[in-house]
Formats: C-alpha cells, structure tokens, sequence
C-alpha cells in the first residue's frame, strides 16, 4: 500500500476547469468554505458522467494550487516543501519527491529506535511476533472444530470458579507481565471458555460462530471507530449500505429509504422503538420527560415480557407499564386479548395511554412467531405504534425464499429491532423504521437545538453521512456492523437463505428422530424457529400421569441432571429451562449449519443413554 | 491442547472420601442438587489445604460412579461407553480408552467430507486460507506505523463519502462474493478508514491504538460470549478482578468489597449512576416509573451539560432535569454556583427534587478536572447522590503516582464512571459504586422477583459470580472488559502510569514549544489534561485585538482552512471546536505514548508554516 492512492478519476486537468458550482470563485478572498467542500453537492452539480465528477481531492488540489490560495506573493515556493502528499495528481507527487532532498524540516521526524512496554500503538518490533503467536494460538486451538481433530476437543472444558482461578492468574497488580506469560493466560481463556465453534455447542446463546463475523472482530481492531463520518467513514458507509438493504428485505418500500441504527443489543433496540411510540402521544417527552404525565402503557405478549420489562425501567415507564398479552398453544400473542385488554385501557380511564403493541418475531425459547398481520390491523385500528421485536431472531426467515412467508405483516410495522445472534451467529443489532418515519429516530435522540453542547463542529464536509450518528444517543454500533456487513458480503442473501433452510430442514429432522426413538417428549406440538423444547422421559418413569405432580418432579430432576452431566463431561453442551404447571425442559438449539444430521443422532442418542440410565437409578 | 485437563489438584481418590458436605448423601435418591452443585460452598466445608479441596470435576465424577448414579442394576458396563470425557481421573480416562474401541456407537461421528459456503461455523479448509490472508493484511498494513516504513503512509487517506464509493464495493446483494474479493475488500477498509495507530493521528478520538485492547478483539472473537457463568466463566471471573481493582485504584474501601458493571460506552455508563441517584429519592420508580411524579433534578458544569441530558432523554427525564452549573476560568465547576443553585431548586418549591451531583473528572474538549472534594462536601450537606464522570478519561491519572493527587475526593464519591478511551486508548467502559452501595445496581436493574419472566433456570452451579449480570439491563460487555483486562495485565499498574506521566510530559513541552515559536494562543491558562486547545495568529493578523469580532471571524476562518488542509494532505489529523466569544481552535490531542518531542515539533512546524501562508492570502 502505497502511501499515494491509485486514481480510478482520470483527467483531473479537465475536472478541475469543469469547476461550474456558482457559489465557487475562483479569484477573491471571501467564498462559502462549506460550499467548496460539500463534495457530493459539487457533484451533483458537475456533468455526472463518472470521469468527469469531482473529487474532493481534486477541489482541494484545486484550492492550493488555483484558488485564492494560490500561491502568490513568493509563497509559491514554500508549497513544493516535501510533504505527506494525498489525493494529489501524479504531477504533484512527482514535484514532492524531486524537491523532497532539498529541505528536509518539514519530513516527518524518524520514528525512536526503541519504544517502552507502555507505548499505546503497536510497534513491530515489540508487537507482531505476540500478534503472531496468539494468532497461531487461535488458529490451532481456538476457531477450527469441525476437523477430526477438532472434534476430539470437547465442546466446553467447564470449571468451577474456584477450580477456573487455579488455572488462570487473573490478578491485576503493579507489575505488568512478559509476552510469553500473556501467551499462556490467552491459552487458559482460549481452553476454558466454551467453544462455540463446536458443533456440539447446542446452547442457545452458545451455538455457532460465523466465520465472517468472528474474523471482523480481529479487522475492526485497527479501524475501531464509532464516530462521525471524518473519522469512520468507511463504516459510516457501510452502516448506510446495511441499513438499506435490511429495509429492503423487510419490505419497507416507498418514497425515499427507511431510516435506522445499529445499537448495542436486544434492550436498546427494543427501548429506542418504545422512545419513538411514547414520543408520539407525548410530544414533549424528550424535554420535559415523563415527571408529571400520565402513564403511557404497551402491550406485549406473556412470553416476551421479561425484556420489555427491561426496556420500561430503562426508559422511566416502569415495569407497570408493560401490559402482558395471554398467548396460544403454540406460545404466539392471541389478538383477541390484545384488543380486549387495549379497550380495557381507554374505556376505564385510568390515565393510562396505549402507545405500542410490540409483536415478537421469535420469543425467547420457543422462538414462536406472534400473528404480525393481524397485530398490524389492530395497531391500525387504535393508532399505536407497531413494533415488530425480531432480536429472538424471527428476522432471519427474511433470507429464505421459502420461508418469508411466515412474517407476513412485518412490512407494516412502524418498526423493526433486528439480531442475527442465534440463527445467524452474528450479534450485531439493528433498529430499522420505514421512509414514512425517516427521521423519527434522530428527532428523539439529536439533541440538536436543545443540546446547550458548547462545543459545535462546523462542517467540514458534506454531512449527509454522519446523519445516522444522530439515530441513537450513544456512539453508533459501526465496529458490530462489520460483523454483519461481512457476513452478508461473503455469502449474500442467497446463501444466508440457503442457511436458513438448512438449520429448519435439521430441526424437522431432530423431531422425526426423537419420534422414531420414543421417550422424547416434547414441550410444545409445533416450533416456529430452530430450538426443540423437550424432556427425556425414560423407561422407568413412562406409568406416570404426564405433567402430574409426581412426573413434573421426577422428570425435572432428571433435565436438571441430564444437562449437567452432559455439560460436565463435555459431551453437548445445552440449554434448558422451565414453566409453570410442566417439568423443567432441555433446548436443543440447532441454528448451527456445522451441525450434520449424524451429529443430531449422536446428540439423542447421548441423551437416551444417560436418560435411561439415571432414571433407573431414582 | 489434548482433551483432557492438566490436573493441579492431586489425590483424588482421597479427596473422594473426604466429601464431608452433610446434605450430601452417599446412598438414597434424594439429596439437594443445589447443595452438591455448589462447588464453592463444598470447597469451604472441606480442609482448606488445596490438595485435599473437592473439585466440581471430583464432586461429579464421584456422583457418576459412587453417589446414587453409581452404576447397580447391570448399567455398569453402560458407563463404560466411550465419551468425549473431561474432568475425570486418570483412571476413568484409562479405562474410557480402553474400551473405546469396544463400542463405537457413542462416538461422535466424523465431519462431512466437505461444508458448504453458508456455514456458521469456521471450518479449517474453508477458512484458515483468509485468515491468514487477512491477519497477513493487517499486520503487513493495518497496524504499524512507527516504523520507517510505516510513516511514509499518511494518517488518513481521507475521501469523501462519492469518493469510497468508487474504491470499495459496499453493495449487499443477492450473489455472495469469493475470498479474493473480500480481501480486496477489507483491504479498501483498511487503508481508506483513519488509522488510530499512526503518532500523527492527533485528533481525539483516533489517537492511539493500544497494542493489548487491539490483540483482544481477535481473542474476544472465537469465545465471545455475555451472559451467564455457565456460557462465560472466564469473562465472568475477569470482569469481577477488573472491578475490584478499579475499586481499589479508586480508594473504596470498607466492609466488603465494591460492585460494579463493565457497560458499553459513557451514556450508558453515565445513564445507569443517574437511574440509582433517582431512585434513592423516587424508590417504587422501578415499577412505577416516573408517571404522575415531580420532576428529579440533576446538577452538572455546564462544559458537561451535553452528555448528561442525553443520559435524560435517555430515562425519561426529559433534559429540562439537567441543570448547568458555572464554570471557572479554568472550565472546572464553580462549587458557590453549584450550592446557590441547589438552594433555590429547595427554596423554591417548584417540585423539583434535587437528586444528583455530577462531578466531571476531565470535560469534554478542555479535560478539566472538577473540584471533587469541595463537590462532595456539598452533596453530604443536601443529602446528594455524588457521582463522579471519569468516561473522558480523568480516570487515568490514578494510575499515576504523582498525578493521583489531582482526584482526590474522588473516594468519597457514591459512583464512579471510568472509561480509557483517551488517555489509554482502551475503550472498555465501567460503573463501579462503593462497598456500602453493594447491590445499588442490581437492585436497580434486576427485575428479580418482579421480572414475570416466565422462564427460569435452576442453578448448575454457585452462582456467585453471576450476580455482576444483573447489574446491567443489557448482556453485561465483557468481550469490552478483555481489552482492558489484557492492558492492565500486561502493563500493570506501574507501566499504565509511566504511560499517563509521559503524555502529560508532552503536553508541557509542546506548551513551551509553542511559547517559544510564537503565534499559537492558547484557548485556556492552563490545561488539566492532554488536549492542547489552542488557535494558530498568522504575523498577518496581530494587528488585531484578541476576541474582537474580526479577529475570531478571520482566525476561526483559519482554524478551518488548517484542520482541513493538514487532513486532506495527510500530514496530521486534528480536531477542532467552537464555544461562545472565541474563534474556532484546535485541539492536538496529545494522549498517545508513541509520540515524541521531534513529532510534536514537526506537527508545530507544519501549523506554522501553513497558517503564515494561509494568512498571508486572506
């Protein structure tokens, strides 16, 4: 990488005397800087044929050599002085390397011989052979599990806390420590962590590890930035590029695009939504907050209330304010209760203000897929806010031709939380909103007008981009948005669909073998998304009433010691939870396509083995 | 790395018959599971002497072959099928070797042949190739930049957002691309974006790039994981001695240790310390909210104003509840100020209910330094939650012995935000509250019995180390935690404040260099951190009255034209700003260790040379 570009805009000779932008003179001292460097008006403003656009590198050539600054009155000379030169014509770089012996105080200063162990840049000498090592480390212990090799690890090395601080020296003291001993602490964290790259990871929040994802952590290391466009701008871009074509997939079309943010998880993306549904019944909420209002309420089904919840408390609403909708067999919000429960509070006026309904595209473990339609329909009737939570990850559906189908309605929402953590195994989180709300975000979160910042940026360049920094009140997620953009990049929706389908086709498959094997039995009829809930109910216990009293108690000892022993042995590592008035249940999540239809046998025959054998001894 | 853990712990066998638990039971079928799971519970039962303490991997392979689970009824042999066993004696693994070949239904099968391109997992033929490309790629021309080589690129190859577009394919699409096209890709990414590395990256967000938080990321990415011990013992047990010993740096001490939570970035940081000051005088707004109350205030220096009303909106305060506070000429609190405007807030009876005093340990833009002592003083008189906001890096300076002195009352605060990104170059940002306000956070943000979440999990194991997840609303950030974790352990506490003593050094000595070249005013007398703000005075304009309207018209014009010129060239990369009856300044953000006093003088030289001649044409 040459320290001067590769120019893709010929005949930058022509460009500059193309310079047609009126408010741009070329002589005189007073003209609009913002003007000159507003590159993408200039543009719009040139011919648009591509070679004849201008860069701003171009203007700004333009503006030392032509331009009022110019050099006249003998400073001509001083302008040749040898320089870091960019986005120059090859004319001047070529004037910068033949003047460049003559004066050398304005070259950059030698780096040091050495640098101290404190240094906060990487240095080559003291660094590359630690990066090439730990790289070596993770390469041969920490990424590949798929190998035969691989395999012979297992899933999840567990320890104790007490055993796990024997293993690793945790301690933060005065003394730093050398390169080899921070190798081997990296080989204890690297070994005892779980390993999600192991295919018989079937933990939920364990399973899987994208490959594009995971090497964009190591890349967005050295170009981490979250900020605005001067200092992120590629990733600024790319937020851009990703949030278009996510409200494209959803099927948000109009005039003009959506709008959106990448944010740091489930909670903030589902609580920006809730700004955005209590803001329009209380406008004046981002000022004056919430202190002396009456209460503004939302609506969402039992099995996804618990991190609703979380996003009231987050916002001052208060857990009162999320009110619970009963759901079906199948673990989807019933619209009948919805509606009953959002007349309920408008007719008994008890101050309460219904502001959203959110529809839940996967709930939390049975991953079930609320009625988006006609969530949609009702939302329209009582003018609330329809926010469709996909964080559970319904949203991946939306890659797979087949499948799409099932979020029907989604299109309607007035907003969208995304996350790829599961079925995806990218973390990245994302809050869309369709062009009839453009702005919706960055009118809650700028804090413009209102801000009292005493320190402003004047413009120094067109700020189109740095729009989306304002959709969220922390820094922009940009570094999490590489994950996905990658990801998305390498395999395109037609492979990430080819995923998805995959990882259905497997679960279809894991319930038709536990059909054929027997003493499965699972928690629900019918799964929605990629975890199967079910109890292994061995030999020994099959007289019992299901669901009984005597049976609920057995069986959940059984789960409870199933999973552990699994776990401990590093056999499979897996899920497991419970519910009123059913035993405690194991989760197998089968969102990994490195997971074979072998592997899945294995898995149940694993848990038959052990099911049988310590439900015999009970 | 064989599958089988390196024991410490010798003797098992003795350890066995020393499982003195009384609720454990050898013989029977009831027994607590809980009881037996909690590894840390049995370890303090036993001796003490760490040879003879009880493991989980003792307790468990003890209950599959001695306890109830002991094989009887003809399920011995069962037991002895070939498993991917972990924790086990060496003598089960003897034996599981043995009969390995015995039977191979039980083992895990082999991988496919081959794995498709949409694969969630990293598979080595697919994916070890670009790996290493891209590892390659970084190190080759990502990272370094202070060697020779490395400063013949310039700190930023800045384009405008027309521009990247024509060097980098952002588009997603339906076709996936191959490998040679991705690293193409990221090789745009990595020379187009800022590289924090290089010294003359002096803007104040880009400058510095840690060498330890930066190898981290390609760590956190194959064992990423947030959640519970369970799926992330590691993160969990780092994250707990990173709090304590932040606690400890910070001089909380009493009974007990303090608590804390690593959260993603300052607002959320900020926002939570507001959501425990507010509730100690609102205590049902957890479920209530702030519906029908009055209105919460919140005092802050007005050169911090900005951030704290976001944390407002956030909370559903509304920014009315910010109330600013007068600085000095220094830009530090103005403490009468802070007690007059209290009072009247009391006096007034305007239901305001004063809440919280923001002490600001380093502003925003001029990194004052707030005087704590006097601002807790104040809050123990009017009963004030006294937090202090160290996230724009005052924190720093408690790793320096002889700089700690400039926070003293910071250990009588009530919290304590902290974050690196400056000073360090970390980005890791963290909560941490005294002793006496253990489980403040938790209380706040655990729904615990409140949550309705309809699906819990029975212990596995101790859970201790999971209370630091319910301190945060979101997934706690541990992957974040890493990187500091990785710092301070490899430096330790005595290299970070050699670091911190340098860079203030350099600050000094870049003040005197500017005194003695002439012609650079500074915005403030004295500066308590590492951002030098200061306007460039061409000969040509010191004629003019200092702050008169058209010295700031044309300096601020200047100011400008130099941030610019010196980016877009690829010299040095700077920040500027603006506030009231000043011209627009400078500021060299002066916090990277790897710049030295020949880099400092270069960077000056350059300001010189390009405002004379820049001033000489205007």
């Amino acid at each position: 990488m040459g320290c001067c570009m590769s120019r893709k805009k010929k005949n930058n000779g022509v460009a500059k005397s193309k310079l047609s932008n009126p408010s741009i003179k070329n002589e005189g001292t007073e003209f609009p800087l913002s003007e000159i460097l507003a590159p993408s008006r200039l543009q719009q403003n040139s011919s648009g044929n591509e070679d004849d656009s201008l860069s701003l590198s171009t203007v700004l050539s333009c503006r030392s050599t032509s331009c009022p600054i110019k050099p006249n009155g003998g400073i001509g000379d001083q302008y040749k002085k040898p320089l870091l030169l960019m986005g120059m014509s090859t004319q001047d770089q070529e004037e910068k390397q033949k003047v460049g012996q003559e004066d050398a105080i304005y070259s950059p200063p030698q780096p040091p011989e050495s640098f101290p162990y404190y240094i906060t840049a990487p240095i080559e000498n003291l660094h590359k052979k630690l990066y090439e090592d730990l790289f070596k480390l993770l390469t041969d212990e920490g990424l590949f599990f798929n190998s035969k090799k691989g395999r012979s690890h297992s899933p999840f090395e567990f320890k104790s806390p007490n055993e796990l601080k024997n293993e690793i020296d945790f301690e933060l003291g005065n003394a730093g420590v050398n390169h080899d001993a921070l190798l081997e602490i990296v080989r204890g964290v690297v070994r005892f962590q779980p390993r999600p790259g192991h295919p018989f990871n079937m933990e939920q929040s364990l399973a899987g590890l994208e490959p594009y994802t995971c090497i964009s952590g190591l890349i967005s290391t050295c170009i981490s930035s979250n900020d605005k466009y001067i200092v992120s701008n590629v990733l600024a871009l790319l937020e851009s590029e990703m949030i278009q074509a996510i409200c494209k997939l959803v099927g948000y079309n109009g005039f003009g695009n959506g709008d959106g943010a990448i944010v740091n998880g489930s909670i903030l993306a589902n609580t920006y939504a809730m700004k955005m549904a209590v803001r329009r019944k209380f406008p004046l909420m981002k000022r004056k907050g919430l202190a002396g209002c009456k209460r503004p309420v939302v609506f969402v089904s039992t099995a996804s209330v618990y991190i609703h919840r979380k996003c009231a408390i987050f916002q001052g609403l208060g857990t009162d304010s999320i009110i619970p909708v009963d759901i079906d067999e199948f673990g989807r919000m019933n619209v009948e209760d919805l509606e009953e429960k959002i007349k309920d509070c408008l007719s008994l006026k008890r101050d309460l203000i219904p502001c959203m309904v959110v529809g839940t595209a996967g709930t939390n473990i049975f991953r079930a897929l609320d009625p988006l339609d006609k969530i949609a329909n009702v939302c329209k009737r009582f003018e609330l806010w329809f926010h469709v939570d996909g964080t559970w990850d319904g949203g991946a559906l939306l890659f797979s031709e087949t499948l799409r189908d099932k979020l029907i309605g989604l299109q309607r929402s007035d907003s969208f939380a995304w996350s790829q953590h599961f079925v995806l195994s990218c973390t990245c989180t994302c809050l869309v909103t369709p062009p009839r709300h453009k702005d919706k975000l960055a009118q809650f979160t700028n804090l413009g007008d209102d801000t009292g910042n005493a320190f402003m940026e004047p413009p120094l360049y067109d700020q189109e981009y740095d729009d989306a920094r304002h959709n969220t009140l922390m820094s922009p997620e940009r570094a999490e948005m590489l994950k996905f953009w990658l990801m998305w990049k390498a395999k395109g929706t037609n492979d990430l669909g080819r995923h998805v389908d995959y990882v259905y086709k497997n679960v279809a498959y894991c319930l038709e073998e536990m059909r054929k094997r027997g003493g499965f039995n699972r928690i629900l009829d019918r799964f929605d998304g990629t975890n199967v809930c079910f109890v292994y109910v061995p030999t020994a216990y099959r007289g019992l009433v299901p669901n009984s009293e005597a049976y609920c108690e057995k069986v959940s000892k059984l789960t409870l010691q199933l999973a552990r022993s699994l776990l401990v042995q590093g056999i499979v590592s897996l899920s497991y939870s419970e519910i009123p008035k059913k035993p405690t249940f194991l989760i197998l999540s089968l969102h990994n396509s490195a997971v074979s239809r072998q592997d899945i046998q294995y898995v149940l025959d694993q848990i038959k083995h052990y099911g049988e054998k310590f439900g015999s001894v009970q």
